[in-house]
């Protein structure tokens, strides 16, 4: 595939639909260095999610019977959010366990919500029978060539805002945005993964040799605990640097973004810049180092709790 | 005075040592028209006061007795964070009721910090009787040239990073943030002040003609609470349009920003977004509209409370 290409016209394609968001360079991190940050968490919905879902309805003949997405996370918010903007019906189903604020967030975006007891499988399940029975489509959170062309286009905007890092460090869940990241960048900034120790599909199969089913659990989990990385991601990931964060290094860098810049993020918002915080991934000297923020669906909401 | 010539020295003096704050164009604040933002609030400590803290102290010749000053807000972070940045000395006087979540901003920064029994008024009581025994100099929050000049890098900054607005919209407590931005604009965009009805000094000094005392109160009133607008604003502020928000209007506008872009800010961050959301400014077709997002030091803190 030209994920090149694919990337540009999915930039043509969200323009106008997704936020350009903005970047800093910051040198009081407490780092000792300066680190280059997109705050990408003030995308649509709150993650980079909107332009993957945005790139995959708009380069496809969406179904008279919409849009369906079982998630009470970042993906049924952007799943809805640019449904809704497109005017595309939009059902979303969401496991109980999701809680009363990514609950309160769908629920405020508009769309067509049902709470379904219990956990995941059971809304996912839902969303499968709805499919099958409306010919809705749903938009695949991470592992498919639209959703990897539209979180590119993160990186391609962050190039044409002047990024001038050698190493750009990045969050990995079930693997759509560093996929994103490496199919942009092609080798010409370094790409590093940072995954929480607990939530660890990317690490696990470069290890193995092939995607492999690993537990989730964590802080972040909610955000990055795929239980297996995408096949598209973990082609693309071949050799590259793969670190591990504690759960402990990502509150803290949540409370150092806060504490730096009044940057409040969800835990999977500070997993990349855990790993330079925590000492994880060390620049070498000269080594100019940035930051994707990806995510600020922080939990419990600070101006409802 | 050449402010123009004033606040492009100030520009290259703190160049370094203030943040380059992030700009962006939302259309997504749910308004029917697009706004143009300055994230200052992302600035150091929290918000733009750095900037004038910065260029006083790299203007002047500061003594071997550093700096003191009696704040438990927004102003005495910054003044503390400069100083404790250049290698001052620094001595800061809390008022108790400014309560934990600022007393503790300015702790973290590392100040030499006393908290008073009671009110401000006790607080700037004992920085004076420390102002007159140590020879520490005191930095002005608002009515000062080098503190205006050094508020007026902020749109100086603005300008550089290609903001388009015909008109820019900003919060006013004492008045020095909107001196800056009249000092440098001078009449090129139009500047719009925005007040709290409760916090009102410049609404009331272009009321009466001359700055008069008028009392504070309000949810915005530790960032925007002066008793009386400075001279060096209200000189600048002749015929300018000035226009006042309700409390309810203020806390909707900070959860439009938080619900929309993820960005929390404190009331007075939000206080001139709400002139626009709750319609007490109305653009003009083709207008183009500005706010500067000017504070997050909101309490209680999300991450302690």
């Amino acid at each position: 595939m030209d994920w090149k290409h694919e990337i540009s016209a999915a930039s043509r394609r969200i323009a106008g639909h997704a936020q350009v968001t903005p970047v800093m360079a910051s040198a009081g991190l407490g780092l000792g260095y300066p680190v280059e940050m997109k705050l990408e968490h003030l995308q649509h919905t709150g993650s980079f999610k909107a332009r993957g879902a945005f790139n995959t309805l708009l380069s496809t003949d969406v179904p008279a019977a919409g849009v369906v997405a079982a998630s009470g996370g970042n993906h049924g918010a952007a799943a809805a959010y640019a449904a809704g903007a497109l005017g595309h019906p939009v059902k979303i189903f969401v496991p109980e366990m999701a809680g009363p604020s990514k609950i309160a967030l769908i629920e405020r975006i508009g769309a067509d919500l049902s709470v379904v007891p219990g956990e995941y499988a059971n809304a996912l399940t839902m969303a499968r029978e709805h499919e099958a029975r409306t010919g809705a489509m749903q938009i695949h959170a991470y592992d498919a060539p639209a959703t990897v062309a539209g979180q590119g286009t993160c990186f391609a905007e962050w190039d044409s805002q002047g990024l001038q890092a050698d190493t750009v460090l990045v969050a990995v869940g079930g693997g759509g945005l560093i996929a994103g990241a490496l199919a942009w960048f092609q080798g010409a900034r370094k790409v590093v993964a940072v995954e929480p120790e607990t939530s660890c599909a990317l690490n696990a199969a470069l290890q193995a040799g092939a995607p492999v089913d690993v537990p989730v659990s964590g802080i972040a989990a909610n955000a990055l605990g795929a239980r297996r990385i995408g096949d598209i991601c973990f082609g693309l990931a071949q050799g590259m640097t793969s670190v591990l964060v504690s759960d402990d290094a990502i509150a803290e860098a949540q409370q150092r973004l806060w504490q730096a810049h009044r940057i409040l993020v969800e835990p999977a918002g500070a997993t990349a810049l855990a790993a330079l915080s925590s000492g994880v991934y060390t620049p070498e000297p000269g080594e100019r180092v940035a930051v994707l923020v990806c995510g600020g669906n922080i939990a419990p909401d600070p101006l409802t709790a």
